[in-house]
């Protein structure tokens, strides 16, 4: 994606020898663009639990990465494999919500189980993190091929009006390697010159909407309207929007999705304007182990303080700034459930599947 | 009410020959406390549409004590009655949702109609604003009887356990003369001793949640917690939340509610968890004119930077932070409307009142 006109991945390494992992530091979006260097697993697990990256797709890809630098911490101060196991656990434990996380460390550890060197094992966990973030990549391309249609059926019946879609959080290419998963389709429709218009819910306590969305589609040339998350309700009600994509951080095999807290009240409320809620996820995102989403799915609760302070620029520096009373006390629950019921249909890399278990165990299990 | 246990109105005038009116300027809560002494209808004006002063009823109070000023300031001024027919304009146009400041200030002007002197109207403007202003009172007083039983009843199903109340914006004595609306049965339920815990909405973009809500609640020892305005509906999935209680700022005659924007959001995850929701408010913020809401009461559309940047404390003091691009575009919608079928019951000083045209015509009309 671009930046600046540049092209740009969230993560990447360069091409030589057992690497450092390059990413994007996403902390100081949308005002300053940093580029952290991550060279040990525990710089890795800070960077996934701190959110210097953040996003369902991202963070799998990063869990992997940190699995080969785990190895390669292995390798370089002559630890055993028991050291990369203790590793995997604690990067495994960083963010419980998403399922990718799980997913793509699983796959690097099955990929360098067995009887290898250290050596080879990290190759062979480099090379799967990097082949895991290049399908990342295609997956999300997939997306937006995939869910075009939907797009452009609502333009051709607005007649070429400008499509309103709402999204939450981000779900864009900062949420993955690349084209990102809500967003792909949007870009993909922008490209090809069918009028868009997307309404950015701010997203608290992280404002992932205000920070990293808005920034993206500024720099895609995108038209977009950043709103209170209060707002999208009456938007709805209102006739303003057509569409709603979100992303999804884990979906069980009945279509039950968690995603970022808050996505439940625009799903509901896009229900009782009969407008389209969908969610658009790579098929790693479902996890085919819970029957059901609700109060099976953990939900990460992270620092009060997020809730209490903003972050933002004041006089060229990013502070944070208390927005209650010094002592009042807060919770902070990262995610929320949305019922299938509420949701049109998944956006996948495989095509769109309806939100049952049957459709979706076909398509994708 | 109490603030560090000394007792406060939210305006008053001190009892001498045409005062000065005073308010509490909530611009600063909660980092400091400041008191506003206001001589003029201008500053009146600025003082209700800059929100030095918000919330339903004392928007209507402070209009009233504005039509006093605009006959004192033409008294003082050597000027005429059209001078504060003009002023009256200007008043009435600051706030475009809240029905009380239209109520309040025909109130004043039918009073002061016919023919009297310039200072006889002064004179009757001012007695007919403070009473007003204790007639404010007394109903959310009232309101805090009528809404007792609701809480009662709850507390006695959870055998003592805490009751919990979800509130969205502030709907407390801050936005009355005192007491409150959608505050005031847990303040009264909180005096007789009855375990309650409030959830406080921050409410974006201007956080009286945070700001004022947090604030009220910490001054009268009344346990509660904020959360982010997307919170709502996973507390109600799981079984953490108990009841809703929120203000109205105008209320049609079927009983379509406007409030502050997301509103509706919570009315819905209340209507999809089956829990009760409460709009408490006083008779005059009914609008009789209205037989319903929808695309009917007008919607204050507030500046964009509201949203754009968030207000908070840092060192010491209050800066606004910037939390998107540079040029990223906003709206900021300030209400939302409820539809009535998703309302549980009216709270009113007159008691509690089904959400339909007949039950409220004849309790309220």
């Amino acid at each position: 994606m671009r930046v600046a006109n540049q092209y740009f991945r969230t993560i990447w390494v360069d091409d030589e020898n057992l690497p450092d992992v390059h990413i994007i530091d996403q902390r100081f979006l949308p005002h300053q663009f940093k580029v952290e260097i991550i060279s040990t697993y525990k710089q890795m697990a800070i960077a996934i639990k701190e959110m210097h990256l953040r996003g369902a797709g991202l963070i799998g890809v990063a869990g992997a990465f940190g699995v080969y630098l785990a190895y390669r911490d292995a390798l370089t101060s002559n630890q055993t494999v028991n050291f990369v196991q203790k590793a995997i656990s604690e990067i495994l434990s960083t963010r419980p919500t998403a399922v990718n996380l799980k997913w793509a460390i699983g796959i690097v550890a099955s990929k360098t189980d067995g009887n290898l060197t250290l050596e080879e094992k990290t190759r062979i966990a480099l090379e799967t993190a990097k082949r895991l973030a290049d399908s990342d990549a295609e997956n999300c391309r997939l997306i937006g091929e995939n869910g075009l249609p939907l797009i452009e059926a609502i333009s051709r019946n607005k007649k070429g009006d400008a499509v309103n879609i709402l999204t939450h959080c981000n779900a864009g290419w900062l949420a993955f390697t690349d084209y990102g998963s809500a967003l792909s389709p949007i870009y993909l429709a922008h490209r090809k010159g069918i009028r868009v218009h997307v309404w950015v819910d701010e997203t608290r306590p992280r404002n992932q909407g205000a920070a990293l969305t808005a920034w993206e589609l500024l720099n895609e040339g995108v038209p977009h309207t950043l709103i209170a998350d209060n707002t999208g309700g009456h938007l709805m009600q209102n006739g303003m929007v057509d569409l709603v994509i979100t992303g999804a951080d884990r979906i069980a095999a009945n279509g039950d999705t968690a995603n970022k807290i808050g996505t439940y009240l625009k799903a509901l409320a896009a229900h009782d304007n009969g407008i389209p809620f969908y969610v658009a996820a790579p098929s790693s995102t479902f996890d085919f182990s819970l029957d059901s989403g609700m109060g099976k799915i953990p939900i990460e609760e992270r620092a009060a303080n997020e809730v209490r302070y903003v972050s933002g620029l004041y006089n060229g520096h990013l502070v944070d700034v208390l927005i209650c009373p010094d002592n009042t006390p807060a919770v902070n629950y990262g995610f929320d459930v949305t019922p299938a019921r509420l949701i049109a249909g998944f956006i996948t890399e495989k095509g769109i599947v309806n939100p049952n278990s049957y459709a979706i165990s076909n398509l994708l299990h």
